[in-house]
């Protein structure tokens, strides 16, 4: 079993691992929070799935050469929103009375990761556009957490807005790496070997995932203690 | 004509002539429960469909050696969220009151035939590990309606109550029959021969469709008669 | 370069000029109607990608020897629907008060765009069936827009109507247009050639996105001025 395998079933088992453990806490949270317990947590769960599907050799196609692992946009498609989901059930008492906003985040998002998966399955020189236009998605994502969300958690007050404030933070210092990774990995100017892409995507995979799960759901706002 | 081909035409058939029985009883049918009778209605049109492209062949593959109908996977992704929501309305007054607990629902039994697609298309050992993780959302989708959702139907009183467990009595049965029979047939241990596979399928599904789609718009909570 | 690539370069530029101008009119809406501007600049950066994708070469596939292009379904399954939002908000002051009408609507929609593809991608007669299923659900979308939200749009009183009778009557004439090029194309009887069926496609689809969007976008009603 190799490095990439080896990177692969650790990943699996991590986010397994951070199910349980948001399966856990949500036991005892108040119940008007479970929403973020039960996104959290589906968040985990597809992680994991996507993670053994790689790891079990079913995630990955190979295009003209090079290893292709779709099954990171598979999960990328379902738990961006989810994340952002998190992020915007924060910052607003009711989602639907900002419905606008967070359909835009949410559809910028799935757009990006759309694009993302196109980029990363095509040879040719138009694989930089797509890029691009991932990209500008991104920059509109970024744009609505940090400015117009990010408003919005401000006016609910001290605690809530500080929690949004360091999960923003965090996000956008995480995500970030996302396209340069990509960028400088198998599907960009191969500058990282495959190994390093794995294992640096597992690393901001379970922060990304984990990480923030945990911060949100032991968080005194959330957890009610 | 094979068999099994005569056994999806059949399939079609009685589908349509289910829709067109919704439909029409539809016509007669409170505006305030027409839900009920579109939800059902397009269960049996994306059944329908999904028949009907198997019995022309273009539901289906071959993989390695052994014919996969992926067109079941397609119908299962929608119909059973939208026989889901049919209980699911008729427990809760209001979805939007218990908005978690029917995401969840939901977001479960997704899960759970997106797991069983890559189930049945893969030919190696872990298939079981995949068979086991999309029992595991079963389990949990059993679990919220039984409990949660029961619950709340009795709270509701007599008529939807004993309807509501009627109808989820029904569901509980029918639908343990589908892994099981998954299991014998040609996705798992080869017990059954894929004839005997296609009919069994086929009664559960015109059970499970047509045959809980009359009991629900016929009852007199529903029909208003 | 040949013509059909030189349409869609076209193509991709008018999308693309058009997603500009909608985004430019956003700016000075009046923040109610944000969703107009939203839904309809989505539609058109949706077909700017599918008709890049399509310039590109990666939105096409050859089929027994013709070229599909699987790209216009994509961009279809999620352009026609919102389209479709753009009318029932207009006829509607809350969606969720016709929640069924318009899930119906959605869901009719979707059901044409499917069952397109599928007859487009295969080559055997039961094309034509899947044409006509993709027709009738046609016909339920032209029913609810034309009967149902009609009857609405005009309880609404005077510039609300006038606006959704003229957006409907445009609807209606392009959209009916679809199915008979789809027919006479290469899709179906052949008739036309492949590239006078893509230059009458693009001209369809930029009345029917840009062209719809500037007359929603610009009347008084919406834009406020
Ligand atoms: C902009 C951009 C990308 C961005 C990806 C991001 C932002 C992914 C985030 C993933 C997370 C946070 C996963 C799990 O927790 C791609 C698709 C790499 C490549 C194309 C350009
Ligand atoms: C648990 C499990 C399954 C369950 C399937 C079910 C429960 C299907 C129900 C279908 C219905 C009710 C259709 C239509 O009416 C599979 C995917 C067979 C295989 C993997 C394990
Ligand atoms: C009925 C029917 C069709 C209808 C397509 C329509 C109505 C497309 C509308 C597209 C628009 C309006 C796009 C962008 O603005 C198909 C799929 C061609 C072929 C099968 C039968």
């Amino acid at each position: 079993m190799g490095p990439i395998t080896t990177t692969l079933w650790i990943g699996t088992a991590i986010m397994v691992l951070g199910l349980l453990a948001f399966l856990a806490l949500m036991v005892k949270a108040p119940a008007a929070n479970r929403s973020f317990f039960s996104a959290t947590s589906l968040v985990a769960l597809i992680a994991a799935t996507s993670y053994f599907a790689m790891a079990t050799g079913h995630g990955s196609v190979l295009i003209g050469g090079r290893v292709f692992f779709f099954a990171r946009y598979i999960d990328w498609v379902f738990t961006t929103p989810l994340l952002l989901l998190d992020l915007a059930l924060l910052a607003v008492p009711s989602i639907t009375a900002r419905a606008g906003t967070v359909a835009t985040l949410i559809g910028a998002d799935v757009y990006m990761i759309i694009t993302g998966l196109i980029a990363g399955s095509i040879n040719d020189p138009t694989k930089y556009i797509w890029f691009a236009s991932s990209t500008i998605a991104f920059v509109v994502v970024l744009y609505i957490l940090l400015v117009q969300l990010f408003g919005d958690a401000r006016n609910r007050g001290g605690s809530v807005g500080r929690l949004f404030g360091n999960l923003s933070l965090l996000t956008l210092i995480l995500w970030v790496c996302y396209p340069i990774v990509w960028l400088l990995g198998v599907e960009g100017f191969r500058v990282l070997p495959l190994t390093a892409e794995v294992v640096i995507f597992a690393l901001l995979d379970v922060v990304a995932k984990i990480g923030f799960g945990f911060i949100l759901l032991t968080s005194s706002v959330i957890s009610g203690r």
